[in-house]
């Protein structure tokens, strides 16, 4: 877990990237970013952290990324990449050592598929509790995030593997997990009680080197997003 | 271009994914199916055309592809790509006569980037002409979609290349193209006139045989958007 408060408007750029590293900017509790950080440790890639606050970005960084989005990669060369996905391949493109993605063709397509396919469980993570703050009735939605995990659930239990995309940790399974490292914060741990396959995904991926290496605290995480809800996120919390 | 009827709920399958080919679920008028075709016949791969109706979608092709998408791959051992991006992305790597996407992993990705950054630009091409239809002031939609035109405008300008991804079309091209050959029958082909390297790459685009081998009439395409916002979209139309 990077400990460097983030940069924001106004701030003095960093300096040049270090020679033999890769610069990921991020901001600490982002998922998106989580994900590129997760193949930065499970790769073992030496990498620079430069936090970014998102509210309040620096000129130079929206210079480097006009979309001033997290995870942005920069090597020293000057490449820019961004989207969490396809900064992800690049990384296991670049960095041979220990392959997140399988070589052959189909089963590659499959992880990004999977990848495809979540992003569509993505905004029940943020509308149940959005709605539940605003004492909505979130029932529906509710009903059908569970079916979602169904699904995921489903699909263990027909592969027969520890992880999504076999029996050791694939990419598919690091891009999966920022959003299942939320759902106590979100108060959404209990949807697992019915999936008991996705559930012991979960703890299989918290023995992961990785994963531990990018974890947020329960009490960072709870502070972070009071100050988003309150509508002044703060970027540092916890540092 | 396919000239075989669309397949609706309660007709029969088609037989197996014939030797040697690759079987494609498409819709003839689809810009995303169109992605997969082009690529198909730029890398003159044999393929078999299914076309669905997507008001109307048979079981059996749900039992394929639950979430019913085109385009659809499915290989004679009954392996099932979806997703336009990655259908392609799978083509080309399966069949590697004329290569589509570079190699070095920065130039992928930049590629990627770029297809990704496009998808921001699709829904001025739907908003605008369905504001126009309601006859709803769209003046801000359209300088909006001005400016992302001459982003791409910019981007040829400073490449100095025929193409997005050099002198040649590469993947990125053919990911975009689809929607510029909607330009006219959308009535937003003057878009073109103050972004002239764009408009000089519409012209470069029409002369590959990819290009026209995927082309619809325009009195097909009017045909068919007439059919589609009166409600009954007619995918056999021009037939």
């Amino acid at each position: 877990m990077s400990t460097e408060k983030c940069f924001a408007k106004g701030s003095a750029a960093p300096g040049p990237v270090p020679k033999g590293h890769i610069r990921i900017y991020s901001m600490r509790l982002c998922p998106f970013a989580q994900r590129a950080r997760l193949v930065l440790n499970a790769k073992g890639i030496k990498y620079h952290t430069v936090n970014i606050n998102l509210s309040d970005k620096p000129d130079w960084f929206l210079e480097k990324n006009p979309l001033g989005l997290v995870p942005t990669l920069e090597t020293p060369a000057g490449e820019v990449i961004y989207e969490s996905l396809i900064t992800c391949e690049y990384l296991d493109e670049v960095y041979p050592e220990k392959k997140l993605l399988p070589a052959p063709p189909f089963a590659k397509a499959q992880q990004k598929m999977m990848v495809e396919s979540f992003s569509k469980v993505m905004p029940y993570l943020y509308k149940i509790p959005a709605g539940r703050l605003k004492d909505q009735d979130v029932s529906g939605l509710e009903a059908e995030l569970k079916e979602k995990f169904a699904k995921l659930n489903q699909d263990l239990v027909k592969k027969k593997t520890k992880f999504f995309g076999g029996d050791t940790i694939t990419l598919v399974d690091y891009m999966l997990w920022p959003f299942f490292e939320r759902l106590e914060v979100l108060e959404l741990q209990n949807f697992l009680d019915d999936t008991p396959e996705l559930k012991k995904w979960t703890q299989r991926m918290l023995e992961d080197p990785a994963v531990k290496a990018t974890m947020t605290s329960l009490d960072t995480f709870k502070a972070f997003y009071k100050s988003y809800n309150d509508g002044k996120p703060d970027y540092d919390c916890g540092l």
